[in-house]
């Protein structure tokens, strides 16, 4: 069985770091070469399967969309100086924009021009998924200075049967029951938003596919937001019932010092409890937040169809820094040991779904005579109680049937950890006997 | 269907308070030409059936009383100065005094007088129903003023077989299922308690009488408190089950700014959460109180063998003002605007009441294409999404057959109403079919 | 039936404190004659039944220990001056030590002794009860003042096959279901941990014994601690279902103005309720806490074999207090009012136990007609309502069979003894019939 273990974090950080910045370049959106290009390096890391699905594919209540992609991009004034030109950032260009290429003025051309008033130095992130249009975004600053005259628009972009891509990773275990990890890849060059949950999710899969004896299979999805995880669904609806656990990942590297977790919508799934325990147990300030079925992925998987037990795992919440959806959400917005710290969390989530079992107390009846197992301090007086002893009590206490050692961690207020070895000593002893 | 709409404070407001100016000068109680009188009033604005109980009837534990009636009451002293008069006030006779005509002594006088020493300049209400007495009320200060001598008391009252009378209309809706609505008509000119709960009643019931496809039956009862809805249990025992939700009106023109709701028996009922849910919705401030089995008809209504749904609406409660059951509760004590407030609230109760259903969503894997529907904003980016946005999602959600309307508004923290907009909306689109 | 009455605290305060008094000499241990002449001396105030379980016998995991007897015990300097004694205070030496008759060096003897430096001038309470030493425990000064040189270390003890020994007393009620009252007898010179808990339970038993017509059977408990409670089930195994309350006593006479209780490992029992019910309805602070399974024999009955509904009851908890396990836990420590106020406490939790009936409203449907029968003020009019009105209305409101006399003190918030009161008057009008 694997253990917790001092996570490396300058090493491990600085690898993760490291993938958004060979992926923070690509444009993407929810079709197209982007997300291709942003799933092939992936699989230098893992042995990733690309799923394809064609233009036209019916998931549910939708219709997979035209394959979008885009070479250029660019306005003019009338001297032919670039204004404003997509190989500075993809995020000028409206995602999902259809071609042009016309000369027009300003008046026109402003119909077309989307910022922030508020934030005068970001461009926004823009998308039009579903009306064919297009559209350049821009700093409010530099809109300010367009003068009066004619500009020449210039998108070669394509819009066309094609198909939406998506990446699926199935680390087995000794059962079939599965803990789901979904992060969304169809933001183009926004880190926190989302190449933060992609390296998280890479790195979590990288550290499972090391372990030995797993208990549960671990599926990652790496899917472009609500039409992938729908298209997912469509394409795995028998087989969701295996999902017993599961987390989407989303704004892991931003230097918030306080976690969210945003449960499913059953709101206690062993899940919600099990992350919750762990950012109990850890020193790191959080704050839990009920279900609402607005978000990512977890509105899909949460959907009354399925009600799966899937979470939403954050540091700062999307929409709740500045720098959401904008050129601001850029590397320098990134910290490296944040990155770090949250996969540690997730590894210690994992620990927890794996080492979550429930037992039966083999001498119920009184407590054991712990003393001559050597599992009792030999001489009694004043000092107190310590934690392990604690923690060895308790597990025979609740070792009833009913209570899982989670259930030991959260009514006793000590660390799983500590319940989990007290729970190891006491079956190395005889006094327990592995249940469930 | 009807839909809430802004009230016309002033016009309705005025009408509600006229409507008290008729009623302040009649001497009730629980039996009587005072209610008799009161209810053809009530009749000139809905059409009430009178019933008329005889004295001597048994119901359960108790029997119709003697019908009470008073012609004229007075003291005068040696000189024959009418100190007391039941014609500047009908406060001034202990209400249910048998008649006397005697002269005594103030020392024989004073063990049948009652003031509030505390409240001086105060008349208090006082009732003797269960045991034949007679005695006067007045202020302390015309207590003090008594000198001592000889004093003629004079009470022309009769209590003789006869009848308990009370009213009730019936309301009907498409089904069976009833919602009560009970107000005491027994107090005399006191204009709070409950003069304000009987024109709002009655108001309450001209609105619903205009209302073409209402899905309950509107019970009212313009009853003698205890008594009276002792009597109406026992005469009406085999339908009580139809009773799904139910109000006891009471203090509601008071100018306290906390509205005051006590929960029924069960605490959980349908209509304490639909109570709660508007006053939640509204920017009133208000209280909710636990049951007790002290305070008026709810306490019948929420007796062991029935444990009907049936909460107690007020403002101030009563009891908590310094002007209830003395003569100070008059109609200066009344806030027109208040009452229209009340009226209003009771309003929006039954708006819940009636539309409060629940949906099954018919597209539940995953969410539904909303913007293919006209139901989704088509630019996707920064901007918090709207409320009407959320109900939609929510309402998606939650419409797998366990959650009804007024659940998801619970749940959300949205409006009812915006709740409701959304559900339409949904079944508009095909999204939703109505459950029950 | 008994009724609670106004403890004449003086008397039995000094009772109280005198059987303290009488026990502190003692030096106990978990076998031995100490307990021996302890129970003895109980059996003086109580009929106890003395039971002697031979050493070797098997009790779950557990063996019944050698017993242990020691006459005399010293260390000498090489002047032959007694430095420490055992007749000064059997605190001296280490609780269940081995002979030994040896002289030697400094060095070697401070192996064997025991102080506390934090509290210098108190001689530690320590034990090795299941590892086969010797030792001496001192006050810190005591040590430091140790010069270099040989000592002569003498313990005039036997540690040899014998009998644990403990006393049990069964008061017969009209029924079969029982109240358990357990608590330790193992410590030596110890007033609060343990004393008082044995002074308060003997004179419970001594109140009970006169009573007449007790509902419960109970039956007390005088055991050595964890292995006298682990023999006492494993003896009594099959009987324990009868086990309907049960209360561990034990610090019951420090000057902590504060009552703890801890709660059963079920943490809803009738026993839990019943206690923090009555120290609501006490004017004493209190503080209530969750089960955790260390501390006293509570442990052991609410092991996961039994999970009898027994909770602790204390004054300050053990532990908590600087003279915990010490010298300074001496009779000056005691406050008889203390003890007192402990007893009285308990009593009135005996009067709870017995009398938190059920009742059935007899006239279920609406509210009886109070007033015909005494019940009920007979004018009406402003004046509050008194507490034992309102006890009787939530008397008849909640009498439906699936509330308690319990349950309605605890709803209503009004004291258990008018709560039972109403109840009697309604039982006596006919309006009441007793259901369990």
């Amino acid at each position: 069985m694997f253990q917790e273990k001092l996570l490396n974090k300058d090493t491990e950080a600085t690898r993760l770091f490291a993938l958004l910045e060979e992926l923070y370049p690509i444009c993407r959106s929810i079709t197209g070469d982007g997300v291709r290009k942003t799933l092939r390096i992936l699989q230098e890391y893992v042995p990733l399967d690309i799923h394809e699905l064609p233009t036209g594919t019916e998931v549910f209540d939708w219709t997979i969309p035209k394959e979008w992609n885009i070479q250029e991009a660019w306005i003019k004034n009338s001297n032919g100086d670039k204004l404003i030109d997509f190989r500075r950032s993809n995020l000028h260009v409206l995602n999902y924009s259809i071609p042009v290429d016309k000369v027009m003025a300003l008046s026109e051309l402003k119909e077309h021009l989307h910022t922030l008033p508020d934030q005068p130095d970001l461009i926004p992130h823009k998308t039009s998924y579903f009306k064919e249009q297009w559209g350049f975004c821009l700093t409010h600053n530099q809109f300010i200075d367009l003068e009066e005259g004619n500009y020449h628009v210039f998108i070669d972009s394509t819009l066309e049967d094609g198909h939406m891509t998506y990446g699926e990773l199935l680390i087995k275990g000794t059962t079939s029951d599965e803990v789901l990890i979904s992060t969304h890849v169809c933001h183009p060059s926004l880190c926190n938003d989302n190449l933060s949950g992609i390296s998280v999710a890479v790195h979590l899969a990288q550290y499972l596919l090391k372990k030995q004896d797993l208990r549960y299979s671990y599926r990652f999805l790496f899917i472009p937001a609500t039409i992938g995880s729908i298209a997912w669904l469509a394409q795995n609806e028998k087989n969701v019932d295996d999902i017993k656990h599961g987390l989407v990942l989303s704004c892991l590297g931003d230097r918030g010092d306080t976690m969210t977790y945003k449960r499913s919508r059953k709101g206690n799934a062993s899940i919600d409890k099990l992350v919750e325990q762990m950012l109990d147990d850890s020193d790191q300030a959080y704050e839990i937040r009920e279900f609402l079925p607005y978000g990512y992925d977890e509105r899909q998987f949460c959907s009354p169809g399925f009600v799966l037990p899937v979470g939403l795992f954050m540091r700062t919440p999307f929409g709740e820094f500045p720098e959401y959806h904008t050129s601001a959400d850029n590397l320098n917005f990134i910290d490296a040991e944040a990155l770090g710290e949250s996969l540690s969390m997730l590894k210690k989530v994992v620990y927890r779904i794996e080492h979550n079992r429930s037992y039966q107390n083999l001498k119920p009846k009184g407590e054991p005579n712990l003393g001559k197992r050597g599992l009792y301090k030999l001489i009694g007086g004043k000092t107190d109680v310590e934690i392990s002893q604690m923690a060895i009590l308790w597990v025979l206490n609740l070792s009833d049937g009913k209570h899982s050692l989670l259930d030991i961690a959260r009514r006793s207020g000590i660390t799983f950890q500590a319940i989990k070895q007290a729970a190891d000593a006491l079956e190395h002893a005889n006094l327990l006997k592995l249940l469930s």
